[in-house]
């Protein structure tokens, strides 16, 4: 049997059932360590603001909290827009899976603002760093590891998963280019699974492989549809760092720019890890 | 009649309901130009998971979303405890009102994790600029204004409100040291309150002052009760630049520490603006 879609595209489908509700079902190509990649779960749950049919203008931003770990089976999605405005619409969402003893079990929540904008005024104060180009830095290619890692194709340019766990890390800057594996047209929920790709900023920042996980992440997206269509299946530069790791959670910032320079979207996380 | 509570703890009074519900009502010193300031607003929301009487651990992350002003008069806060984990807690919050017409409005929403937190290995990486200290800064009085910006004793280092709107704008950055008028010891809420303390950005960055208001924010909290407990009422320098001003909308980023030196809070917001 051959697969005519794309794996992204296979994770997001959804089955719209009762008014603002949706069936949809884990799939094996963004499967992490216990659960599906975070960056999927994220997707999924814009996905259901993005086929309601009452849905007002472009993602504007995005807060997805990660509950439990999703088992894998079939889940559903709650969508529900609370508030319509002129030109913003207000969106609360929530992930349901049915547990061993038939009880609903939240696994996912989160919110979600979308907008109808207008040209502006407007200026970028965060110029993409000067780093060597895509075609410059090697494809990194992981012989094993989750089946996720492998639905992207990540150049590293600094900040690459340590070589040798000695407890020699200094910082936690990583940049990178990316994009899907196979390529795929950048969309929102694309744009919205790569804010999460980066690994833990903990074992960078050590050196160190500890447990973690990220609580929650929020996406802003400063790029429209236009801008999103015109960077098509380009690399992405992503840059994440961290601020703060203190008492078992730390904070990561990060950017996204196109080959052009443009900032599609800012994102930060905050994200347990033990010991 | 003399007044002996705190104006904060004034405005985040909340009386118990039917189960995961609260009521509360607006109070004059907070106001902003149509509304409470969205600072009292996130701290309330805040509040009514912290007298959650199934409350776990403390704040970890806080994202709220303001859906529409919140008027004059009572208001109601579900805050609801969705998901309990062994030391983490997900909790979705709604505020809403009656309107003229007598029907219920979500004015705000949110989500919230706590979190029980442990002593680990830690790290920051996010040093306190090099500044002047808050005795050496001007305590800016403002004679008239919205009454909230009574309750902050503010002293800019950099990037305070332009005293000319004349388009010569370049950077967004503001730094000041920031406290309660009158004092009052810190702790979650007005730490997450005060995360908003900044006037927009797309202002300094112009020198224009256009309308805008946030649309949704987070605060992520590094500190603990102990950590805060230990900072008092002291100053807090307060930081925030914006990365990118987009079709209507900017981000916001913020970092808190307090005198010594440690980080309190870092916060993100997307901000509506207008031209």
């Amino acid at each position: 049997m051959t697969h005519s879609t794309h794996p992204f595209d296979d994770a997001l489908v959804l089955a719209p059932g009762a008014p603002d509700c949706y069936g949809g079902h884990t799939t094996p190509g963004y499967w992490n360590m216990v659960g599906p990649y975070g960056g999927i779960t994220a997707a999924t749950l814009l996905q259901a603001v993005l086929r309601h049919p009452l849905l007002l203008g472009e993602p504007l931003s995005l807060t997805v909290n990660y509950a439990t770990a999703v088992e894998e089976g079939p889940f559903s999605v709650q969508a529900t827009p609370v508030r319509t405005n002129r030109s913003t619409q207000h969106w609360m969402v929530m992930a349901e899976q049915i547990n061993a003893s038939g009880d609903s079990v939240v696994t996912t929540t989160a919110t979600v603002v979308t907008a109808a904008r207008r040209e502006t005024w407007s200026v970028s104060d965060s110029p993409m760093p000067a780093v060597p180009g895509a075609a410059q830095c090697q494809h990194v290619r992981l012989p094993a590891g989750p089946q996720w890692l492998q639905r992207y194709e990540m150049r590293p340019i600094t900040g690459a998963l340590p070589a040798q766990w000695d407890d020699s890390g200094h910082t936690s800057l990583t940049q990178l280019w990316l994009r899907d594996t196979p390529a795929r047209r950048l969309d929102f929920p694309s744009l919205a699974s790569m804010c999460d790709v980066f690994y833990p900023r903990v074992w960078l920042r050590r050196a160190r492989r500890v447990p973690a996980g990220t609580v929650s992440i929020t996406v802003y997206f400063h790029a429209g549809s236009a801008l999103l269509a015109q960077t098509g299946s380009g690399y992405l530069l992503a840059q994440a760092r961290a601020q703060e790791f203190r008492n078992g959670f730390f904070d990561q910032s990060a950017q996204l720019w196109n080959e052009e320079g443009r900032l599609l979207a800012t994102s930060h996380q905050i994200v347990y890890y033990k010991e």
